[in-house]
């Protein structure tokens, strides 16, 4: 076993340092209830594939995941694909797995190339992903937080206070979804569809939940604690390989380089990541970088994965 | 005075010209009415300032204007500042004057330049007019259909089928007023403004009765029949001037050279143009060219140019 | 006649009103001769079609022309075409006539277009249009310079610290040329394209002489001194047209808005104007607006068109 | 150890599978000798980290390395770095680590961010690369084939044509040495630079050398036979991390999934991976997917990677 050390003094070690990087970062302030994030919140959880639990700081307080959900979205969408309900190869012929050199929340691109999204990472991808929920789900948000729930082990919140702004201020995204749909590339109306994101945004969970959420990336598609299978191991191998490239915006590069696994990054300053074959791993710090990412999250990733040789390229 | 020919002449000689050039174009399709458009329908009208009327074809047929009605909505948005109703310079902060070099309704540029359209005569400059619009008449498109009516000195009608068919469609439209609003530089909600936008671009008029509109734009302001002033002789001119190097799409400069006269083209496939001291013209044949503008009425306008020596530049 | 003022006493007072605006401008700093410019000059001149001079301030003092040269080269390349020597509509095969909607020098369009340039007053137009000339002419140099000796009616001098300085700068147009190369839209080796283009840029002329040299566009392409005819009716019109929409970088609206007359400025501060059948104007003053032209040459040309009602859109 | 299968026999199976696929490909035709390729040819080795080697095809046929030099210029440039000459976080001030998402040769890109290029697997970032090894270097075309050697084990040889067509076509480097010159990203002239890269792009090399000389990537920056470090453990691993998300031009985000291994390609049909703590693998076949990587060659990888479980995201 490669997780070979006294995990719960090499985690304090790493807040220690990462801790304070926050003061350098900027918290999202689009959205109220972001603005108003304590900054000084963190929070660092790792769960081995065996169920044992490291954690420190305010590694229990639940936090609005917002794009880490797209994750859980597309696990969803590729669950019903599986299912055999004809949502397979063609899911790949609506949305791509290529990094996409804009920001996650560009127009650009989506106008240059017809309509269909570099990937699923973005938040134009996540909308057809959505789109596919609507079709797929009875109710969306329900099966999302069913899901989440089964892979946190345990029940898990909404943050409706988002969930509320959101609605309210997000017409960046319905531009978007009215743009995928001009070109033909959303087959639902657009408000279910929205609704459907936004929803998932407000998910809210802990570093911990999320540490032993996302463990199923990193076991070949099996919840390791119940043995259930979620996904096929390429699916999850897919999965994978998506949030390695393009699942920290525009700094995969970086992360690829700093950090080495599969990670995704969240507005509200969550950052969730699959050690193969080891387990997962999640920080909560607010404030941001540049592109987006928890600034002292990325910073104690990239400890964690030096102390912990976490790199797998 | 320079419009010293036999003008009837004159018309039916271009016509003759320009007519067989629409086998040539091809007839917008992304909404049925339009799709299903007469290509052989042409009709050419000259109105002099004094009120002498030349027509040939079919002039008195009327048609969607669609874009051709963003000058009027200027207009009216401009009526309402000069009336000091607080959107006189203001308005050029929220909209430029350039020519945009993109597609007509491209997000690209919005994006880029964080919600402030290029020009009043691309869709998206046209929407946020609207949104002003919507915020100072009780009653945008009533006010609008009085205007034209005005101006064209008799009743003006709607074409219900194309107003009904944009709503419908129009989510390129809506994910332009949805990314605006996301930069702040629309006041009212979305569906005012699109409603506002499709109704104007579902005014029905004739080539008669447009060439008879917009001889106010050529008389410093003022309708010549009736002596009323429109628009100050300052507005007049801007509005003139940001037809001559906005209003025929990506082909302003091709118009600035083969017809050198302000011009409007709407994607019906009819064209305006007001020529300075003399009078309105307008043309009517809805095979486009490639950059949207109708092929038979560009090279209409552009025979009598040459004939009747109108270009000023 | 129009021009039917007191002329002396209007540019006076034009020049009164513009000059302190050059305070808020920036002098072009990216070759060492231009960073060097006395801020505080101005100068002012307008000749009639019939050789009546006026002028004011520094009207007789040299500047290097740098873009304002983009109107004689194509001038040049066009009276090639007119001679039958085989650059006639395959000009416009090589270079269009639109607005770029982009700085005047990006590569991105051109990239986007396949190396086909907006228009020949931005550089990769001009480029190509030089790229005609080292086709055509012995010593493209010489021949501009005839050129403009002819137009200005008295021999104009070249800024030998721009050329030399241009020369070892010029990586941008540098570039450019071997951007368009690769698509195959330049015949002749890179480097005497770009000695031609240097060269154009240095010629020195003076405010005086370049509002003699720019009458005959106004004058269907005659020279009025002389009565010689330098470009047809058509090709004179087709140039004017191309300064009216492109002739002034990102503020070719509003010039057409504030002065409504074919204009073409430089980055040593000249702008040069057509008062078609009136004259030529030009107007010199370091300091630059942001988009790259003249601040305080931009302010007299709309002071002056105000005045003299010169605006024909 | 991972790579525990009857390794000759799986490279046989792969083969079989994946050389037919060449046929859906495209052979690059921008410059002669590529165009020449024989497109049936197909090679495909692995050498592992003890130096057993299992080779198929045309494994010991030299071809073109092309952009698979980008590694090891890279490679020579941190050599530099580490020696401690100078060019050590520098060189990430000068060229970023994050995936374009625009084509390899765009200059778009570059013009957007002021002449730093996104990554040093794309032609801009290459030159940039250059740039310093010119700076560096006495002779850096020698000093890359010395690399190359001591990495293959072997002398290697340069493709003597490729070098000197790439020097008549190569416009659009020199147009992106000239942009990133203009910007001050370039300290030396454009002509040594561009003879670095065209040199380094010349390098001939089999595929049984190419699976070599990139073993030491995949043990932590130490050659395996000799026991040479090349690179520290850190730079070793940040090569690899640049070339998993950058390495395949516009495909990074397919190849993590279905191969999942750092890889680059080149135009002339050749990829090569490093098998973490497992060895290096190379395939060679002319013919291009539309992205610019070996279709075949792609698939090959994709078909072995599943085969002895590569992946390791």
């Amino acid at each position: 076993m490669t997780l070979d050390h006294d995990l719960d003094a090499v985690l304090e070690e790493v807040a220690e340092i990462a801790r304070p990087v926050a003061a350098e970062g900027q918290i999202a302030d689009y959205i109220p209830s972001l603005a108003e994030a304590d900054a000084d919140k963190f929070g660092l959880a790792l769960v081995e594939m065996d169920g044992t639990e490291h954690a420190t700081g305010d590694a229990d307080e639940p936090f609005a995941i917002q794009s880490i959900s797209k994750v859980f979205s597309l696990v969803l969408a590729m669950q019903k694909a599986e299912a055999g309900r004809g949502i397979g190869e063609e899911l790949w012929q609506r949305v791509g797995v290529e990094p996409s050199g804009d920001p996650f929340n560009s127009l650009v691109q989506l106008e240059h190339e017809e309509g269909k999204p570099r990937n699923p990472m973005i938040n134009a991808g996540a909308l057809v992903i959505d789109d596919v929920l609507v079709e797929h789900c009875d109710d969306p948000a329900a099966e999302l937080k069913a899901l989440l729930t089964e892979l946190a082990r345990e029940e898990i919140g909404v943050d409706e206070q988002v969930a509320k702004q959101e609605e309210d201020t997000g017409h960046r995204n319905r531009a978007m979804a009215h743009l995928i749909r001009s070109f033909g590339n959303l087959n639902n109306r657009v408000q279910p569809v929205l609704d459907a994101y936004v929803n998932q945004c407000a998910m809210a969970m802990t570093a911990r939940q999320l540490a032993r959420a996302i463990r199923f990336l990193a076991n070949d598609g099996v919840e390791p604690d119940s043995g259930k299978r979620i996904l096929s191991d390429g699916a999850a191998q897919r999965v994978a390989a998506i949030m390695f490239t393009c699942g920290t915006y525009d700094s995969a590069g970086q992360f690829a380089f700093d950090v080495g696994i599969p990670c995704k990054s969240g507005v509200a300053g969550g950052i969730v990541g699959a050690i193969d074959g080891e387990g997962g791993v999640c920080v909560w710090s607010p404030p941001l970088e540049q592109s987006g990412n928890s600034i002292a999250g990325h910073r104690a990733l990239m400890e964690l994965s030096e102390r912990l040789d976490l790199s797998r390229v």
